[in-house]
């Protein structure tokens, strides 16, 4: 995949959190430890291309289990996508599509930190806590920008097949890396991500040898029939900029927080050894506070085709 | 619209819900009032064509409330989506998109009872309540079902903007009344409803006239660059069985429930000569225990384009 480090001057800051957080957990004296249990929150941050409709299978079988859930979009995802003009276009004009420059483009590393840590806060200000914040794929990155910027709003980190980029190498020069070897999405690119500001896929293709790429990188394990939703729902354009953007993550913030890390073992698009390769890096930033690692028999999309299991596996790890 | 009863075969029948409910609103005696109140919960059910990502935007706000939400998509919409293969076919071949079976044909209004009882017993189970169940639109039909079937697990109806029908008609026919004058959805439909099996729109339609039709219709009043992530994540076909079948609704089981009714003012689909008439004949059936009338100045769709006020209101009628 070709990724080379933008300069959209969105550099990951110690941004204050403006509203004044409710300390996760902290239960009055009296309050039995069973409502407090009750009180136990998660928030899905889905990847790229996705949106929080990704998770409507998953909720539900952790909401079963007494945890609060909550899923928004990302800010230019979902509801909030955007589209080029190109896309619509069928027979689509590969040389419009290729160029076109997205509208997504200026979607920053952090805007979606922005995003997750206003969700967190406004849990904590209803009373939830503590509150785990889960990271699938891409969303891995902003998840550990914002527990670098609010460790102590954050119980837990847990990352599913994620990136987990700690160090000042932005999380695409990653997929350049031999351990990221399997990941073939840069083959289903349609066009530059420096000349568009966005990694486009064309998620309404028709090409039979497209459509089996894009559900192996994605969900593998998923039967056929259930794909053309799941390709439906997806968006072409996803913004290049987290890509491109370092964490900042340091040993005394980020690290300084609990985390978990799914290793799927079917995934194609953060193969194992790139899963791994996230760990050695993060334990060697934190080495006093290292990653609890558990694998996963599933595809990079596990809340597709396996949601019971995977609940039955994130029951065990939410705070 | 042109929509006649169809003979599938799919009746309301009394199901017995097979699960043993944990009584809504059954506090322990020494649990503190506020506790009580942290547990309710409101199980939102979207319309034809959505799924549950069209509460991405109200969802955080109503958690935001402390009310618990839950968000399924119903069978064969958002993630169990299915398509006419040649919805894909650009340009759309008329022919052939106005004439194929719909694979969400066989998805029956008990199909949607069924899930929708399910997710309330879920939640019961998990120890939540008391449980609000809340319809948008087409999903007006399947909780009225519900209720009808498991009154006792239901503390309230909302109905938004939605079908209630409570008579012998289903609910398809009242688009025939001279109260649903100014929904023009049927001039959209693509395909005819009894020889498809499903209301059938082109949702990638590139055609001017048929977005702005799809635009008034849905959501006349979001802003135009926020139409084509909600036309992109709307899907071609809705299964045509629920539009057919009576609900069953009796004064005993249905009429016992507490219900509440928003009227969207500037609804183009269910407009409000339509919903009046709903509450009315509501109203004639289950006389001692009114509809509970609220008007909301919106389109058909008022999570999209107002969501803070719409939770605002939801948060003082959710049970």
């Amino acid at each position: 995949m070709e990724m080379s480090r933008r300069r959209f001057g969105s550099h990951v800051t110690g941004a204050a959190v403006g509203a004044a957080l409710a300390a996760c957990g902290a239960e009055g004296a009296d309050a039995p430890a069973a409502e407090a249990a009750k009180k136990r929150a998660v928030v899905l941050v889905h990847g790229s291309w996705f949106g929080s409709w990704c998770y409507a299978k998953l909720i539900p079988l952790l909401q079963a289990k007494g945890i609060t859930v909550a899923a928004s979009d990302l800010p230019g995802h979902g509801l909030g996508a955007r589209f080029p003009a190109s896309f619509a276009v069928r027979p689509l004009v590969d040389a419009d599509f290729s160029t076109e420059a997205s509208p997504l483009a200026g979607v920053s590393l952090q805007d979606y930190v922005t995003a997750i840590l206003a969700q967190v806060a406004s849990l904590a200000a209803a009373g939830y806590g503590p509150i785990t914040v889960l990271g699938h794929s891409m969303a891995g990155i902003p998840i550990t920008a914002a527990a670098e910027q609010a460790p102590a709003q954050i119980a837990k980190l847990i990352y599913l097949s994620a990136f987990m980029p700690v160090t000042a190498v932005p999380a695409g020069a990653y997929l350049q890396r031999a351990e990221a070897a399997g990941n073939h999405l840069g083959e289903l690119l349609k066009a530059d991500v420096n000349t568009v500001g966005a990694l486009r896929l064309d998620t309404n293709t028709v090409n039979a040898s497209d459509i089996q790429g894009l559900k192996n990188s994605f969900c593998a394990d998923v039967p056929d029939a259930d794909f053309p939703a799941i390709a439906h729902l997806m968006q072409p354009d996803d913004p290049a900029q987290a890509y491109g953007t370092p964490t900042g993550a340091t040993a005394k913030n980020w690290g300084s927080v609990k985390r978990a890390y799914i290793g799927c073992t079917g995934d194609n698009t953060v193969p194992p050894a790139l899963q791994k390769l996230f760990v050695s890096e993060a334990d060697t930033l934190a080495p006093s506070n290292k990653t609890d690692f558990h694998t996963f028999d599933s595809s990079h999309s596990p809340f597709f085709a396996k949601p019971t299991e995977l609940a039955e596996l994130l029951a065990t790890l939410i705070a």
